[in-house]
């Protein structure tokens, strides 16, 4: 049930990432975009700051300092800074400075300068959305990392699923909505290197009485190949205590609805270790459920990096790559078969579906009645994927 | 619309690929099985032909000769012997017989003796099936070969969509069925051999005032890396021919089914080049309806084996190889999230999933925003992809 309840935040980040791609070049005042063909090895985005010409004198005036983002923001820069209270603008300078920090954080871990590359796309509806991806670096394989904010009306199927999750919606009813989120997939190359997923989203309906509706969800969670304890504490530890600082009740229910999501129900067995996982968060208001969300999202980097750091440059042989080829074909198979976003997101015509796919690693593997011995470092990590235990 | 009309035969097949796996050794009259462990090069059954005993004396009578197939049939073959113009009995032994000879014509292709690897597994609520795979052959990366004979009750779902696709049944009965059929799954290693898919399937239901509904349902399609048009017009023709001998209105009619059903819809674009797919044949009466599904089964290996003879020690290089896998991720695509008798059947608890999914290849890749250029040879076989042309 729990699955259930969150699946239309998810479904919603999925469906609003829908086409007309820009393919990146962008003459407008804050920004220009440097390299964004199609170029595999991209370096990352620059920035011109200009001043703002008002008649015949130059005026300075307050600018966003884009250079802290992947690319220019989806909604008008001007706009973001004139209605600063806004939490639609809070959200997305929010989302937009985790991007960035997270894509430079992994960045730096790339031993020979690998850099994402950056898509700024906009959708025909209303909005658009930043995909930055690094493939065949040197130590991540694979990672995505994407922001979309759309606003348009909710599909009948969204509503229908919103009012099966609780939600007073009138059934049939045109509702306008905006949502906002940023969703990463990083599949590392060494084997010794988890896996890691997060997203944190935001969403907005207006009801047909003119109310408005709002409510946060997310969440991050760690897909190792190898189970190391200390590691799996840390991840866990670092998530708890981001929770811990707005609601001691939150890591313990969110960790289990982790549990409970990533399941991969015909092979009775976990996508990974978990970590927590969270949908219509409204309460207690919307100022600390934002602080509670922005701070669940600034936890990623140092619950993530110190991993990657310690093991990138572990020594691995072809064993451990097979191991971590076919728990990849696992993956594939969860986001294919189980993730709601995934699954509606490619079902809505004219999805962008490279950003909805961008979570696929760059190798899967599948071999017929695969099963590793219950006694090696492969049979101990199903075991806690069979049965997810706490590890703090 | 057509993809929506064949949908439960497909389901079914999934979804009675249920548990109680016996990992197949067989003390049985006439089947001795060997090497049907874990070992993942298994020689093919061999099989001693016993004369049954009566009270004290010897009396030879009729027997199955079970060497022609891979395994014991699911049937008691007395059962089988006993009541030889029964459709299920006839069904059964027609699929099996498939099984064995493509299974040992993809055998003949090998250049290093690789032989299938076979499964013979029962299911709890009535039948079981046949489930052989070669894996990591030289010539074949993954070939998949399997036969299922159920029996049961049709699940609520079931009975829904058949309602809705026109079948004349009561809502909410228990009613019981029977199924059966062959599905394979052949993914070479050469990228210039293309993989084939084929399905043919029989159906029983009993409704509730007694009386049987049957029909049958299949296909066999084609998904080549690279576009050989002799080939494709080769593959097309053969099936083709088969189905003139029966119906010369089928082949366009299940030639444009086939197209329509194996679209990947977030792409726009096919899985492969097509074949024939149908389903719900229950004129112009049972025997000729038998006929047609047996004369397609048997046109699967002249019209692909020649292709696999002709291709399979062509050189190629890292970038043929990295195109085929790419492609087999939109194979992995196509499976995980269109087809219905695989999402169907995993969706049913106990499933046995490893039958279902031994459809998906060794290896795939993805790779974010790959687009072959327009004049490539990678680029000639998208073009067909994207809009489906006639062959013969």
């Amino acid at each position: 049930m729990n699955a259930l309840r969150h699946t239309i935040s998810l479904v919603s980040l999925g469906t609003f990432q829908m086409v007309r791609r820009t393919r990146g070049r962008y003459w407008g005042g804050f920004l220009l975009g440097t390299g964004l063909g199609l170029a595999s090895c991209f370096s990352s985005v620059t920035y011109a700051h200009a001043a703002a010409e008002e008649g015949n004198t130059k005026v300075k005036r307050e600018q966003l300092d884009i250079s802290r983002f992947m690319a220019e923001p989806i909604t008008d820069s001007k706009v973001l800074l004139e209605d600063k209270q806004n939490m639609r603008h809070r959200m997305e300078l929010m989302i937009m400075e985790i991007q960035a920090e997270f894509c430079r954080a992994l960045e730096a871990e790339e031993n020979c300068g690998q850099k994402f590359k950056v898509d700024r796309w906009q959708r025909e509806e209303g909005g658009g959305g930043i995909t930055c991806v690094l493939q065949d670096g040197d130590v991540f394989e694979k990672a995505g990392v994407n922001i979309s904010v759309v606003t348009g009306s909710l599909p009948p199927a969204a509503v229908q699923q919103m009012r099966a999750r609780g939600k007073n919606l009138t059934e049939g009813a045109k509702l306008p909505f905006f949502a906002s989120g940023v969703s990463a997939v990083i599949h590392p190359r060494n084997p010794h290197v988890p896996t890691i997923h997060f997203n944190y989203r935001y969403f907005e309906v207006e009801l047909a009485n003119g109310e408005k509706q709002w409510w946060f969800g997310g969440g991050t969670d760690l897909t190792p190949y190898y189970l190391n304890e200390k590691d799996a504490s840390h991840f866990h530890q670092t998530l708890k205590s981001a929770c811990d600082e707005h609601d001691a009740t939150y890591y313990p229910r969110f960790k289990k609805w982790c549990d409970d999501y990533f399941r991969i129900k015909h092979r009775n067995e976990s996508r990974g270790i978990g970590g927590i996982f969270f949908d219509d968060i409204d309460t207690p208001n919307q100022e600390a459920a934002f602080n509670f969300v922005t701070g669940c999202a600034k936890a990623v980097i140092p619950s993530y990096v110190p991993l990657v750091r310690k093991h990138k440059n572990r020594e691995y042989g072809t064993n451990e790559r097979q191991w971590q080829l076919l728990r990849r074909g696992r993956y594939v198979e969860f986001n294919l078969i189980y993730d709601r976003g995934t699954k509606f997101g490619l079902y809505t015509p004219g999805a962008r579906y490279e950003s909805i796919l961008m979570s696929l690693p760059l190798h899967a593997r599948w071999e017929y009645m695969h099963e590793p011995k219950a006694k090696s470092e492969e049979g101990k990590l199903m075991k806690v994927l069979k049965n997810p235990k706490e590890w703090v």
